[in-house]
Order: C-alpha cells, then sequence, then structure tokens
C-alpha cells in the first residue's frame, strides 16, 4: 500500500476526465451571448435551450423537463410533493443510498426489491403488489446500477410496466450511467416505453462534470407544473449558467466526444477490477460483471460484520462505504461496492488484493 | 401608459447593473486557477475561501458558514432541521412571502408581528411570548425590510435578543438589502450582537447577480454539522464554480465599487417612488420613508378587495403582487408594495399615479 490511502468510497470521476478548457469557453460564450438571461432570475423549469435540447432526445417536450441543481435535489422535490409519512416506496436491494436518507426523511416506508444478475427480482416485485403494498413509486436504477453494476433486463422492464399500470404507482428512473455503456448494446428506457407512467432523472455529473451541479427530471405532464411550482417555492431556479454551460458545451458538438474519451477511460479500469477480482476474491465473494457504469457490487461469501470489515480496511490502507447504507433494511453486511473509475490499475489491484486480505483476515 | 405594461410586481434587479464582463473575467481565472476544485463534488458547506471571506466580515468562523443556492435554500433546510408541524414561528406582518409559503409547507403555525415605523411591535411580541407561545424561531429582515421598506430600530433589537435569550428561540436575520443603504447609518446587526442566538442570511443577489444563485447563511456553532448533512443529503453541494466567482469578485476588488454604483443607481429610483406617492397618493394611502432596498411598502387608507385592486390594476396596464401574500393571516387587501429598482423614474411616476386613479375609480 506504500502508505497511499486507497478509496473506494463515492462514485467520483477523476478531475483528469474534466474539460476545464473548454467549459471555460462555453462561459465565456455563454456570458457574452446569453449575460442578461443567465444572470437575472428566471422561471424554475430551467434554462429553456437545454430543455428543449433533453425533450428533443427524449421525444418529450420542453415543458416536461425540469432542470435543477443536481438531480438528487429534483428527486427531493418529487418525494416532497407525493410522499406522505407511511406511504410504500419500493426501491431496489441494493440501491443508491442518498435516495433512502431522502425516503427515510419524508417518513416512508421503503421496501427493497432483491437484485438478480439480470436487475430486480419481478416475482418478489408482483408478490408483494398481490399482497395488497401499495407504492407511490418505484425507484430504480436500469443501466449499470449504483451500487451492483447491473442492468435491468428488457422483459423485466416490460414487467415493471405492466405492473405500474395495474397496481397504479410511478416508476422513477435514474440514469447517470447509461451512457457510459463499455459494450453491449442499450436496452429501451422506462421513459421510451410508457411516457406517462415514467420520471426519468439524470445528470451531467458522470459526464461533464459534477461541480457544474445540473440535472434533470422528466416527467409526465400533469406533474410538470405542481414540480415546478415546489422548485420556484424552494429555490427560486437553479443557475441559468451553469445550465446554459452545458447547453453551449453539446450545442458545439463537444458531448459526444467526451462521452468516447471516458469510456477509453474508464473501460480499462472496469476490467482491471474484473480481472482482479477474478485473482484475488474467486474464493471469497460473488459479484455479476458490468458492461458500463462505475462500480462492481461485490458480495463476500462469508459473514462478516460491515462496521468491523470497514475498520480493518482501513488499518489496511482502504477506505470503504459501509455495505449497509444501501440496503433499506437493515441487510448489507456483506456487500462491497467498488467504484473503479477515479483509482489507477495499479491502485485497483493493490485495492482489491488489500480487500481480499482483510477478508480472509475476518474469516 | 402608452399601451405599455408597468411591472411592480417581484424585486428583480435590472439587468443594466449586472457586471456581466466582470463575472466572464472572474469565471475563466477561476476554472483556469481551481479548475479541478470548482467542477468536482465538494463538502457541502460550499467554496471554502467565500466562507473564510464571510468569516471575517462577521467576525464568525468559516466553519459556520454554509454558502447555498441562494438562500431561500437554505431557509427552507434551517426549516427542515427545526420546525416540526404545529411548532410556532414569527415573522413580520407584512414580511417577505417565499418563506411563508415554506413554513405553511412545514405544517408550522406561523404568528405576524404588525410592523411599526421602526419595525416590529416588541410590546405585541413580549405579550405573544407572556401568553406562553413559545416560536422555534423569529424570522425578521431588519434592514430595509421586504416588503415595508423599514428597518428595524437599534434598542427593539436589543428587546428582541433580550426576549429570544429569556423564552429561548432563535433569531433568523435576512440582510439581503443591508448594503444597499442610500443615507444614513448603519444599525448593528443581530449577529454583532449575539452570535450564539443568530442566524444570519443574506446572498449576493442583489449585489452582483441572482442569477449566479449564491446565498449564504451564517449559523451557531451548534447548529453547523446538522445544516451542513441535511444540505449534503438534500443537494450533495451547490455549485462551487458560481461560489469561486463571486469570491474572486471580492478578491479583484470589484465588490465595494459595484454597490456604489448600484447605490448611485436606485437612490434617485427611491427618491423618484418617494415624490410620486407625495404628488399622487398623499390622501390615499400611507407610507415609510425607507432609506435603502427595493422596496416602498404603501398601506391604502380606504378597504379594497386585494383581488379587484390586482384586476382593475392590470386592466390600466399595472402589474401588482396580491398584497396578501405578504401577511400571514388573511390581512394585507390594503397592502401595495412598490419596487422602485428595475424602473425608469417615468415608469415610477405613470405607475404611481395609474395606481391613484385605479384607487380612486374603487373608492
Amino acid at each position: 500500500m506504500d502508505g497511499q490511502v486507497i478509496k473506494l468510497t463515492r462514485g467520483t470521476p477523476p478531475t483528469s476526465t474534466f474539460p476545464t478548457g473548454k467549459i471555460a469557453e462555453c462561459a465565456s460564450a455563454v456570458l457574452a451571448q446569453h449575460g442578461d438571461e443567465v444572470l437575472q432570475y428566471g422561471p424554475s423549469r430551467g434554462f429553456l435551450p437545454l430543455r428543449e435540447e433533453l425533450a428533443r432526445e427524449t421525444n418529450t417536450k420542453a415543458d416536461q423537463v425540469i432542470l435543477g441543481g443536481g438531480s438528487l435535489n429534483l428527486l427531493d422535490l418529487f418525494i416532497r410533493l407525493v410522499v406522505k409519512p407511511r406511504d410504500w416506496v419500493f426501491v431496489e436491494k441494493p440501491t443508491y443510498d442518498r435516495p433512502l436518507i431522502l425516503l427515510r426523511r419524508a417518513g416512508a416506508r421503503v421496501r427493497g426489491l432483491p437484485m438478480e444478475e439480470d436487475g430486480l427480482n419481478t416475482r418478489y416485485l408482483t408478490q408483494r403488489l398481490e399482497e395488497g403494498v401499495r407504492p407511490v413509486f418505484l425507484y430504480v436504477i436500469p443501466d449499470f446500477q449504483n451500487p451492483s453494476g447491473t442492468v435491468l433486463a428488457l422483459e423485466k422492464r416490460h414487467r415493471i410496466i405492466e405492473l405500474a399500470r395495474q397496481y397504479d404507482f410511478w416508476i422513477v428512473e435514474d440514469l447517470p450511467y447509461r451512457k457510459l455503456r463499455y459494450r453491449g448494446d442499450e436496452v429501451l428506457s422506462f421513459l421510451e416505453m410508457a411516457p406517462d407512467r415514467v420520471l426519468q432523472m439524470s445528470s451531467f455529473s458522470k459526464l461533464i462534470s459534477p461541480g457544474l451541479r445540473v440535472g434533470h427530471l422528466i416527467v409526465p405532464e400533469p406533474l410538470a407544473g405542481p414540480l415546478a411550482k415546489i422548485a420556484e417555492e424552494t429555490t427560486i431556479n437553479a443557475s441559468y449558467l451553469n445550465q446554459a454551460i452545458v447547453y453551449e458545451f453539446i450545442e458545439r458538438g463537444w458531448l459526444e466526444p467526451q462521452i468516447e474519451e471516458l469510456k477509453v477511460t474508464y473501460q480499462p479500469l472496469l476490467d482491471a477490477t474484473l480481472a482482479s477480482l477474478e485473482d484475488h476474491m474467486g474464493d471469497l465473494a460473488t459479484w455479476h460483471r458490468p458492461d458500463g457504469g462505475f462500480f462492481v457490487g461485490t458480495m463476500l461469501n462469508a459473514p462478516v460484520d460491515a462496521g468491523v470489515l470497514q475498520q480493518k480496511a482501513h488499518e489496511a490502507g482502504l477506505l470503504l462505504t459501509d455495505g449497509r447504507t444501501f440496503f433499506p433494511d437493515g441487510d448489507g453486511d456483506r456487500f462491497v461496492r467498488l467504484p473503479f473509475c477515479a483509482l489507477s490499475e495499479r491502485e485497483i489491484d493493490e485495492g482489491i488484493a488489500g480487500l481480499a486480505g482483510v477478508v480472509r483476515s475476518l474469516g
């Protein structure tokens, strides 16, 4: 470890990928051309040209697109709009930890749907619905799921939409990693299949830069007005300057090559992670083999206490996220998320070898 | 009116005051020097140099300073942190309309404290406290209050602090207009007098540009950790890029001259407003004579229905904000807020003459 700490904690892109010069050019252009607009208050839905661009891309209307200071913030507004204390919300298990915090704060009851190699267990979902549990919405990360790395199979997406119509709940799909596919074919998004039932959230944090804080939520028309209203009441509007920078970046044709560069950077890191797992953890854990995104989720074979694991890993120079934070209901001790995008291949191999040593020492 | 609509609605600064070229220079410098930091995720409290600058200015610690996407957003987080349904919160009456919406959403019971020429009625406040009403906090805009324009007298500030200590409530002072004083002397802020009891919110929206969405909240130390946590849970962090632009603007010595320019721009508009009120409304309304800020609040002498007034004004080419939105408890029909900063002297005179005509026609 050479005294260096290896961070296997959050899904943060490496600063080396930031197109800083291009962002500066976009900022200058935007202030020169749209200074009066981007420096003033504006309607809470956000900078219209970017909303129109996202609407074109998703075959929706600009009025359905709401921009915010990151997509998490918009999810929070949606939760505040539709979730009352003791309402049910379904999530994948494991899932992204931050929405769990928002849901807990709203007083929601959260049910985790177990993950399989091809995404959430739809039989389990069906059973819960048949038992009479009625969620307000299902929160799902269909592509390169955080934290497991899996992609939800097309037939399961169809089944979930069927259930959403039958039992009247919203599907909130979160797509921050969708465009970071390193191999294989894209699966239809929920929004493409059922625009009347689906809220699609995503952001430019993983594609351009997290610091710009530009996320978006595309919602069915009846929800657009109420969401724009609660957004205005809460923040007046998010920064048009940042939104216009993103728009300008896209307008200049810089987003596609940026994404291609990210793929070239990240794919070898994913492959290194999978190879190191084979080398060091083959007898200690199981994992899916993701085709994209930021994470490989691993499940240790032997029982372990997540707190102890975290502590021992720390002593060995490894920072881990507590696996239990990804599980809505107290599970997750054996779950370890491996974010690989901000590490070097050497750090990945040393990190996973170190993790194997720690797990063995606890076995 | 020449067919032109005169907007007497929100307190929006005129785009002509935006230092757009300087902001562009700051953006370029910030991205060149701090690109990696401002484009990455960061701690939720915000960009440290700006927090240090604000801490120096207010004699607090940087850890107590939390930056957000506008100050309203931070107030919302504070409300979510400390207010439970049916808790009491005290406000001035009239007060800024947006906090009332946030408080209602939190289920708070809101008591309005009547405004006098030198700010809120402290005898009324004392009586409510003696009756046993226990607010979680008092929200107050001590300088050039929105919407009335008044400044809270120093002795009243002392009295309020005394009461806050005795009855154990927080004072939240909102200071967006404090630095826009066109005459007279500054009064000590609540924070200067009682840093252990006071949360100070303010922003650069009225001093540099609203579109940057940079606001701040300075809080007593015990609240800083919990507020930073709820901020992280809700938005991860607000945009460091925007915060760094503001910091750079201050660093370069551009803020003070910018404020001086704003004063030179706004003072004649305030004077024109007061003169036009004398000319046209002397027998129809009363108002205080503010020494700064964005607003003159007027109270019509004769009873009127705010909805009818708004409608008739609209027919006469005047957009008004419904006076009732500034009152927590259904009052405010006779209240008209006159924001003068984004109007020309001619628009001000025509607007107020028009308003007088409408009021007379309803009398």
